[in-house]
């Protein structure tokens, strides 16, 4: 088999460790007789999976136990509604600070989902520049351009845009903002578990699997108990955040094969040595393309503001539209696949997920220098 | 590796063709270079495998133009409320046909969806008999006791009720509920795709895919296209119906895998010649379980009405409870497993889904038999 260098924004390179082990107990799970997907997921086999990735979770991001671990379903683009659901009461606003095209799509469904309850949503921040097709996201905000109101339901922001490539506290000058009383809600669905994180400065925080943990399929969300307690309950039970909370994410049937490979990523996680060790790791390898980047700077242009660049996903562009096209295609060639920036923006983006080997990121520096010599 | 026979009732037993098929590329999927779960959604070497999913299922089912085919998520329990939201105008009453627990809960969570949508919803049959804890349900209703108000939003089925073993139209007299030009509305998730069935006569069909064509984690929703076209706009983006179907179902990441896995399925159903032929196997299979529990009536007793035994799910109970432990444990010695019955009802229950091999219910029937001679 000739595996490729995959550097996809999501669904994103599995570490081989975890696919292998789903791959060689896929007919016979645990020496169960039948595959993990056949189980029941009130059985004690596939609860001991669902139990451990649980655990793996608090384990590794130091979840205290006034927060709850929820496995959901529906991507990030379903909190996005389900989210202010639960946590906006009749009148209240919820607030967003944008910094990216997930941060408009998040207020866009907050919107909807807050009016059908009588309340609202609203920007509170936004780094935005220009309008419509020219628009463009170049950085976080700095604290002191978020003004938060008391009485607001929650802050939410999104920790790192996927597309843009803007990250929140890649430097201390840009750290998440602080709102005080009011919960701070974060869409971490492509940064979430690569750094060391004390989730108890958030109120909630939720991730789509498919960038970091797992397939596609499965939502983590880590909320505080307070805010779980606190949730609406005149909306339907499954949308509720205690239903989960109170039947360990077994209200339903979960993806069960899904939460079984978070599961596999996890244990991978831990043996790599835990979020410490792919922190550094994930550091160093964002630093060599970064540094590839300004090395070669008559070639290579990286939009974004550096106190914000992006370490998970790394956008920059070449002098052309054709240059970013022989990029991609010569690229493909030598096995490195993934490379095309996002439709809305063009350009290059190395997605570096913790699955994403260090020595891919080396040949690719090694391929970046030698294409900008060539020029 | 010794497989079991496994008669769970959901997450069940997949076709071993499907799962094997799994396995030989779960590392290199299409000679991609990559997992199947690795590709992105909006790649050419997923899509086909979506659009594959898509084309069988119209396929196998003959569903015509005019009806969409969509892959949602969260399962049958948030399509409870996801499908109330849409379909519900102002002012609108949906009404619901209960014939056992799944049913109710439909209800439960139709009630809070239209309620928070200035809506409701409202029982117009039910074959319950008795409170509480000791309510059964022993059949599906007559075409007679179902009365449909001309202006109800739509009358909502469960087709089969999992752990009653009560299912419609098994037996001619005991149709699906004539609704005139209200829509009819049915939660198929235990017996979607396993007999011929006219999609037509339905407004909406939705089935968690964990019982007949694939893993949890996929709902699968047939639609006509007129519902969707007149479903609700102020509900957020990601719970419109319209909006799976103007993105065939890729407006966000979809759980590829679930999908690939239920493409494997389908692809093994139609090999095996599609719904008549398993069809005619369900119905031999089921046909010798109620053949041994009414040849051995002294020791088993099936408790639904004869004309809405399920196909699907054969239920009975034992002259004891310790004589039901009995039949689980001995029948687990051999290999068989998944038996028992709900933990609401007790008894044993054996799910007979498409890929429940005939063997299984040759080797189950034999072990009946003795185990009834030794009483």
């Amino acid at each position: 088999m000739n595996r490729l260098k995959n550097f996809n924004a999501g669904p994103a390179a599995l570490p081989l460790p975890a696919l292998e082990r789903a791959r060689d107990e896929l007919l016979d799970f645990a020496k169960s007789g039948m595959s993990v997907m056949e189980h029941s997921h009130r059985g004690k086999d596939y609860e001991a999976v669902h139990d451990e990735a649980i655990a793996l979770l608090r384990e590794l991001l130091g979840i205290p136990e006034s927060y709850e671990v929820l496995f959901l379903q529906g991507g990030a683009s379903q909190l996005f509604a389900q989210v202010p659901m639960n946590l906006v009461e009749k009148g209240q606003t919820a607030e967003y600070v944008v910094s990216g095209a997930w941060g408009e799509k998040a207020l866009s469904e907050g919107k909807a989902a807050t009016a059908m309850l009588g309340a609202s949503a609203r920007v509170s921040c936004t780094t935005g520049v220009g309008e419509g097709k020219e628009k463009s996201y170049t950085r976080v905000p700095l604290p002191s351009e978020v003004k938060v109101d008391p009485g607001a339901a929650f802050v939410h922001v999104t920790s790192n845009e996927t597309i843009h490539g803007v990250e929140y506290e890649v430097d201390t000058a840009r750290p998440f903002p602080s709102t005080g009383k009011v919960p701070l809600v974060a869409d971490m669905s492509s940064d979430f578990l690569w750094r060391k994180l004390d989730v108890t400065r958030f109120g909630l925080v939720y991730a789509g699997a498919q960038k970091n943990i797992g397939p596609s399929g499965v939502v983590v969300v880590v909320v505080s108990k307070d805010l779980v307690a606190k949730g609406r309950k005149d909306i339907p039970k499954i949308f509720q955040l205690r239903t989960a909370a109170e039947n360990k994410s077994l209200y339903n049937t979960p993806p069960t094969f899904g939460i079984y490979m978070v599961r596999n990523v996890l244990a991978w996680l831990k043996g790599l040595g835990g979020l410490g060790a792919i922190e550094a790791r994930n550091r160093a390898k964002a630093g060599k393309l970064y540094a590839a980047i300004d090395a070669n700077a008559a070639f290579y242009r990286c939009p974004v503001e550096k106190q914000s660049r992006s370490v998970m996903n790394v956008v920059f562009r070449l002098p052309t539209e054709q240059d970013e096209e022989r990029f991609v295609a010569e690229a493909k060639k030598k096995g490195m696949v993934g490379l095309k920036g996002h439709r809305s923006v063009g350009g290059i983006r190395v997605s570096t997920y913790n699955a994403v080997q260090p020595e891919w990121i080396d040949e690719l520096v090694a391929f970046m220098g030698e294409l900008a010599k060539r020029g």
